[in-house]
This record gives structure tokens, sequence and C-alpha cells, in this order.
């Protein structure tokens, strides 16, 4: 665990001055070798090749994070993590994030600086930087925003809408982990200190547990696998709302009908079973529905599944099922929804 | 005035989910021709030369906006008008915003689609779209985030660090209107529906203190002379705290005095003048440190003045002072800084 001591106070970002904030976390930036101009000036300069892909995100406390449950370097790292995930689905080379952050009185300056060395860190693991920002003041909780920004190198992007029939579905990274670890949080089984004594005394459960926290509290997608993959890829989506929905998602974009195939998906459902007990939905609910391990989910030909990726079930062609499991409709709220 | 009555209710969009308000505000976004995806996949995917600009605002409620005061159209038109402001101030065309929005239950779909369609409006007027975003739920005030893209098109960005002793200080757009309204709607003589009757009967100071509420609204930067002059520019900003906080910004990035000339600030004094029994601050407090017109404050060749700029100053070698107003020194408070 991350020092949590720094959460609150010592220093008020508030008596600091924007200035004063960022010149306590520029040590921690540091900008990527295709950056013209970094942080400091009207906009960050970067040079591309292009084609450019953006997305962003908004992370509110109480809502995707929790400061009792995460160090503000793990919601730093998780900000990071989700929105690179996004740039990696593309086939996109991460190349910059600029972050907003809104923060109330009790999000100290050092605070912000954890927060920042973990999106800098997983940044820069990619061979991206922190290019540019915004610190205002939040009436609520904390607000973090981030963009990031890839080049495509001249590549094609690889879209939710390229899914063919006769693909197979395939997936790089973990499943129900993330909502594992949630799950043993909001139950108070998981604590800042780690699992609760009373929770089990197996270490293999324990070690699983901590592992499955760790994902919740920021995923590791496998971001050099995606990229590396795209080529081959016709259709790529990482995995934020549940692989059900995700998958209703490239199916509808596609035209298509994915196919499922539960046997394929037991390796992730034994993964989390053993704390099935210590959770309150099922290790295949977790598997299915449960978001935000930024697994890739993707299709290919299925005689050229790449490196990284294996199968979990094909592209049928569109029947008026969007997602189905072992040729069954699958029915039920299919994920995580924003907002809903 | 623009519809208020759609601020409140209508549809909450925590009813809607995510997918109900972006079909909701679909059709009031329009991609730019140079966007090859538009909303809806993992990212945004954009045609550019390049190099690339990127920037980011963070807009809270009750900080940056409040609903008496503002619509949401309003509240769009400003938040994407700031960002597109220092896409300019680089010299590059703006290409792309994605907007990130944090939503209470009170901001109604409604609320979003006239949000976006300010947004919208705006990027459309210089050539840009909005080409994603994300909408999550706020336990506080509505949050807005918008990340501006730009596009130098093989041009040199403008920068706060290329001053040079012997330019001409220069600047396009209005100073001090945006502070008078702010100041109008504080002391409660600007209202939803006016200027409240009693504080003037004479028609052209009403219709100026209408002039300067609107520029607080949602200021009107004159993008296309920004962008236009860049190549004559050698140093260029915003003005988003202040006209002279931003002159301290260029003065030390730069290492250079900034010596500004009353006597060409004038107009600006005049302008705004005729409130000044209305506001709490002088017409020239207002034009020296009031933000937030985004006018851009720009160095040039004292021989090369691009067409849209005046002057209002010179760059002087470096003597320990930022920033002087006909040789004094300018000491207090030098304008607004953000969490100050």
């Amino acid at each position: 665990m991350r020092p949590r001591a720094l959460v609150r106070s010592i220093v008020d970002a508030s008596e600091l001055g924007e200035d004063g904030v960022l010149a306590l976390i520029s040590d921690v930036l540091t900008s990527a070798p295709t950056t013209i101009v970094g942080p400091g000036d009207d906009c960050a300069v970067l040079e591309v090749t292009g084609p450019v892909v953006a997305t962003t995100d908004v992370l509110v406390e109480g809502e995707h994070f929790v400061q009792d449950w995460s160090s503000p370097y793990d919601i730093g790292e998780r900000a990071a993590a989700q929105n690179l995930a996004d740039v990696a689905a593309m086939g996109a080379h991460p190349s910059a994030l600029v972050v907003g952050m809104a923060l109330p009185g009790h999000a100290a300056g050092e605070w912000v600086r954890e927060c920042a060395r973990g999106l800098a860190d997983r940044a820069r693991a990619i061979g991206a930087g922190i290019e540019g920002g915004d610190l205002t003041r939040s009436r609520g909780g904390i607000v973090i925003s981030v963009t990031a920004l890839g080049d495509l190198r001249g590549r094609t992007p690889v879209l939710r809408s390229g899914a063919r029939v006769g693909d197979a579905i395939v997936i790089a990274g973990t499943l129900g982990m993330s909502r594992t670890g949630f799950e043993l949080y909001d139950a108070g089984r998981m604590t800042p200190t780690g699992l609760a004594e009373e929770a089990t005394s197996e270490k293999p459960v324990r070690e699983l547990a901590e592992a499955c926290a760790a994902v919740f509290r920021a995923p590791n997608p496998p971001l050099h696998t995606a990229i590396g993959a795209a080529a081959r890829l016709h259709a790529m989506m990482d995995v934020s709302d549940g692989l059900a929905r995700d998958c209703q998602r490239i199916a509808r974009a596609s035209g298509v009908s994915m196919c499922l195939d539960s046997t394929l998906l037991a390796p992730d459902c034994q993964r989390v079973a053993p704390l099935d007990e210590l959770c309150r939905s099922t290790a295949w609910s977790r598997v299915l529905r449960g978001g935000e391990d930024h697994a890739f989910v993707a299709t290919c030909a299925p005689d050229a599944i790449p490196t990284g990726f294996r199968i979990i079930g094909s592209v049928e062609s569109a029947s008026g099922i969007d997602v189905s499991v072992d040729s069954q409709p699958l029915t039920g709220p299919l994920g995580w929804e924003s907002l809903a």
C-alpha cells in the first residue's frame, strides 16, 4: 500500500495557488520525446505522424474512487490506465495526457503530487507524458478529467465496427478481477491495511484478494499487447463496462452476433472463484458483467490470433441477438452503464 | 437571452443513462471535415498535418459559472471559447473538442443538449467539431472539462517565451468587459431578465451593460484574427487571468520587461467607464486586472503590426520589473489566479 497519510492536509492546494501547485508537481511530470512544448504555455505542442486519436474520461470522488480505499497514487494510475487503454484499443501509440483537476480544500498539495506521480508513471511506461493540465477549485469532491492523445503512425484505426462474420472473439488481459476487488471493499472485507483477518486464513486466497483489490484500485491493461496486435485485429475495445455490454457494442456497431463460449471463459471464472464466498455475486457474473479490468476484447481471423490474445468465442451473422453464451441469448442487465 | 426554463428538470440525465443522453444530443454534434471517426468509439480519430496542440480547462458550477446567471447554452459557449482561445493563442487551427461532464441529478437531459449546442456552435464557427466525450454522475455541482486540439499545419507555435526587446506589445479583442459583466451580476444589478430598472435609465449605458454581461457569460475572442496573425507574432497568449498577470507570464517566460502605456489602453477604459457607478472596481482596474474576455496579447516587430491588433506598449530589456505602466512598476495583485 502507498502512503495514505498524504491523503489529507499537509498543504491545502488553495493556499498554494495554481502556479504553486504546478511548481510542487513539476518534477514528477516528464515529457515524451515527441513533445515539442510541454506544460506551461497555452497549449502543449506534439510532433505526430497522424492520424491522431483522442479520448477523455472523468473520474468523480465517491463515484469512481473512494479515498478510504485508494491512495492518490492509485487514483492517478487508474485515471491514466483507463484512458491509455482507450488509445491502445484503437491500435494507437499513446503520446500525451492532459489532466484537469477540480480540488476541494481537503485535497492537499501533496495529494496532487502523489496523484500526478501515478499519472506520470503510467504514462511514461507506455512512452507518453503529462503535457498539460488545469487546476481549479471544487465545491464538491475531487474531480479528475484525463484526456489521452495517441498517434496511429499512419495505420488504420481498429474500430468497434470492424468485426466480421467468421472472426474469432479474442481477449487480452483479465476479466472480473476489478469487480471482485470492488465487492471486497464494498463489503468491508478489504480495508486499507489488507484483507480482514476473519475473512480467510488461506494464504493463496488472501493473495488473490490483494491482487483483485489492486486491479480495482488501478488496472493494468496489457497496452503493448493491444498495440502490437492491432494490424491483425478487425475490431477492438477495452472492456470498461463489462464483457457482455462491450460485446453488445461491437455487435451493434458491426451488425453481427457475438457468440461467447463458456468453456473458453472458464479460466477467468476459475481465477476469481476462490473469492466467491467473500463476494456478493458469482464468479461468472463478475467475469461477464464486471468492467474496469480494461482487458482488450477484439475480433480477428481465427487462424491469425495475435500473441497475447486467446479465443473466447466467435462472430456469427446478425440474428437479432447481440450477445449469446453457448448459443443462449444473454438476458438481464448486461453490465455497468454510466449514469444508469 | 436564451431559454432559461430548460435549466432545470424535464428529463433527469440519470434516468436516461449515458447512451440515452448521447442519443439526445447526437444531432447537435457535427464533426469537422478532418475527422475520420467522431464520437462513439473508444477514441475520436483526426486527420492532421501536425504539430498538434492540446489544452484543457475545467469549469466548475459556482466557481466558473452560476446557473442563475448563465443559460446552459452560454455555459457551453464559454467552455468552448476559452479552450479555442488557447489553441488560437498558439497560432494553431482548432480541430476538435472532447468534452467531459459530471452531472448531478438536476442537470436535465435538455440541459446537456443546450450546453452541447453552445459548445458545438462555437466549435463549428472556427472549423472544429465535438468529437468525443464522457458523461458521468456528480455528487456536487456540474463540472465540465473541455480539451481542445488544434493543428499547426506545419507552422511553428507562437509561445509565451518569444517576446523580443524592441517588440511592440499588441492586443486583439476587448479588455475588462467580462469583469464588468461579472461585477454587475455579482452586485445583483444584472439579472436574468436584464439590467435592473433602477440601475440607470440611459439606453446606451443599458446596452453597454448587456454587452458586458454577454461577454462575461460567453466571451467572443477574435480567433481568426489571432490565427491569421500568427506568422508575424513573436509571442502570444489569450488574456484569461488579467492583462497584468498574463503580461507578467510573457515577461518571465521571455526574460523581458513588459511596458504598458496607459494612453494606449485609454480606449479600453473609456469603453467600460460608463458603468463605473454600477461596479465595485474602477474601469482601469477592470481593464488591467480583469480576465476572461480572452483577448489576445502578443508581441511583434513594431513596423509589422498584424491586421486586427493594436499597440498597447513595448517590450524592454529585463529590469527586475516584469510589468510596468508608464514606467511605473505594477504593484498589488496582478489579476486572477486559479485556486488563489
